[in-house]
């Protein structure tokens, strides 16, 4: 099989995050787990050149300064998107980007994930399944009846590998749905990593959205390249439906595939899900900076310089960033980007 | 009746109330409820000049310039102690510089009153009783189980006004008792506020605590004036033992007696008691400075600049003063003053 070509996603703002994650800097380019930012490991994940090409980074203009920094010696291709339009049309330009018979991998670049070799074995599973005209899903392993996660129904199996058709695609279910989920072993989280061969997605995005395969293949036209920096047509991609590569092809094609990936996945989609991703102490508290806990379990602490000082508190998110201080309860960290100050950037 | 002296006493480190409370500048100088300090306060309640004479400070050289600063227009004599040696050797020094005959209403200068009024009425009792050569102390109105006061308990009465004898003193107690107590009614927080003749205290003390009576009277003899300011002599008064006017007189002497006081009194003991004493919104939360609730009962929050942003939180308080950030729960509010940041000043 021929090398696999990574296609990072680099959108989204992350304000379920702020303050430390911000408009200026936002959560992909952050070292929120580990020594290095989400993007970086993104990239890792994928530096085996064994198997993988240099990746094509798909991001915005505001972004651009923080991926060049970050790309790391490798380097790699860049697409910079003159609007957001969504996830089809984003990877529909890097498809178009690419020759017909290229395996693509779409990461987005702001997950983190435990176990890399575990991801390179999914990565490879996909890859040999989109090789055969399949779109695949990564299938994430389900431990908890997750409600802000789509769901993938597990169906027949294909050929005597892990892969398998997708039975359905789930929307959000409510806690009840989502304990049945979990309870039949059937259902994987949807994580938004997908294998593709390039031509075969733009016929299936063709068929299903032929103004976003249009609009696409129009902005590439009347692109401009850049070094290794590719423009699309501003006016041309403008005029593109924003709409997610879940709605429009995967929910809609006849041949969605999944494999399974048990791999320590996380979106990283607020404090609480970041302190579970976090290395812990016995009593479950995560520091980060100065700080002094008494009485404390389940408490993360980030500061950018003061002292945190906290007594008696449980399951409770403390960050501290730029003068500007969050304490959240673990339910409410989901509202987080409901402050005046995560909206007012 | 002649006019009263109001002795304020300015000792205690507040460290319970760190880090709005430090070493430079503790509890009495800072306004923690309401516009002026709790020091401006306690004088503000004796400024009546028909019933009160300018007060005399009794206080330590570190605080001297804050008392100097917030002493007002009236002014006042002040005792610059040069060790603290506790309230029985504080009162002593001013007692001997009152004359025998003056009546003297002893007032710690970090609590805080709600009824200024309800003070003043029993201030007018107790200095009537103590005119009669009683050892009079405030029973602060007990509504809750404290378990972090002495109580006094109300023996026969003293003739026809509000005054009685103190049946018993009864140190800290137990959740158990303290219910009890409550339930009974015949028990009153000790407050610390008294009333003596000048020259009657100093002869029970004489009584009671002979080496203490000595001790201060030979501070006194070799101490100096200077301009408003007396300094007892250093050598003396470090030689006295140190010990409170409870344990020292009160629990001693036959004369003890007290007088009832309703008046919204708080010793603004830790943060939780200044959230009480502290006006609330109708979800019993307080904000001083930058914030944004959401979702929160009975949250204290109060900042020097950086904005505080609060999830889903209940009974927290969260302080933020110079780089130091104390976030605690209500039950854990007493043991601030263990914090590294509050013992190392």
């Amino acid at each position: 099989m021929d090398r696999i070509t990574p296609v990072v996603l680099c959108g989204g703002s992350g304000t379920r995050l702020w303050p430390r994650s911000r408009a200026a800097k936002p959560k992909p380019f952050l070292p929120l787990v580990g020594e290095g930012t989400l993007f970086e490991a993104t990239l890792a994940r994928c530096a085996d050149e064994a198997r993988f090409t240099a990746p094509l980074v798909v991001t915005g203009a505001a972004h651009l300064p923080h991926v060049e920094a970050q790309l790391g010696p490798r380097g790699g291709g860049i697409i910079v998107e003159p609007t957001a339009r969504n996830t089809a049309a984003a990877i529909a330009l890097a498809a178009l980007r690419l020759p017909p018979e290229a395996i693509m991998l779409v990461c987005p670049s702001d997950h983190h994930i435990a176990d890399p070799a575990a991801f390179a074995e999914a990565a490879l599973a996909a890859a040999g399944l989109a090789a055969q005209d399949w779109l695949v899903s990564f299938g994430i392993e389900a431990k908890t009846p997750e409600t802000g996660f789509g769901y993938l129904k597990r169906g027949d199996a294909i050929g005597s590998g892990p892969g398998a058709r997708v039975a359905q695609f789930v929307e959000k279910p409510d806690l009840e749905r989502a304990r049945a989920f979990i309870a039949s072993g059937d259902y994987a989280w949807n994580g938004g990593i997908f294998a593709f061969r390039a031509g075969f997605f733009l016929d299936e995005l063709a068929r299903h959205r032929p103004e976003i395969a249009a609009g696409a293949r129009a902005a590439v036209a009347a692109g401009r390249s850049e070094g290794a920096h590719f423009h699309p047509d501003p006016a041309a991609f403008a005029q593109i439906h924003a709409e997610s590569v879940d709605y429009a092809v995967m929910e809609n094609t006849d041949r969605a595939a999944m494999v399974p990936a048990a791999m320590g996945w996380s979106d990283i989609g607020n404090w609480e899900a970041l302190h579970e991703a976090r290395a812990r102490d016995a009593a479950g508290n995560h520091v980060t900076g100065p700080a002094e806990l008494i009485d404390c379990r389940h408490v993360l602490v980030d500061s950018d310089g003061p002292r945190v000082n906290v007594i008696g508190l449980e399951n409770v998110m403390i960050v501290v960033d730029q003068g500007e201080i969050l304490i959240t309860s673990a339910a409410g960290a989901q509202k987080v980007g409901k402050l005046h100050g995560a909206l007012n950037q």
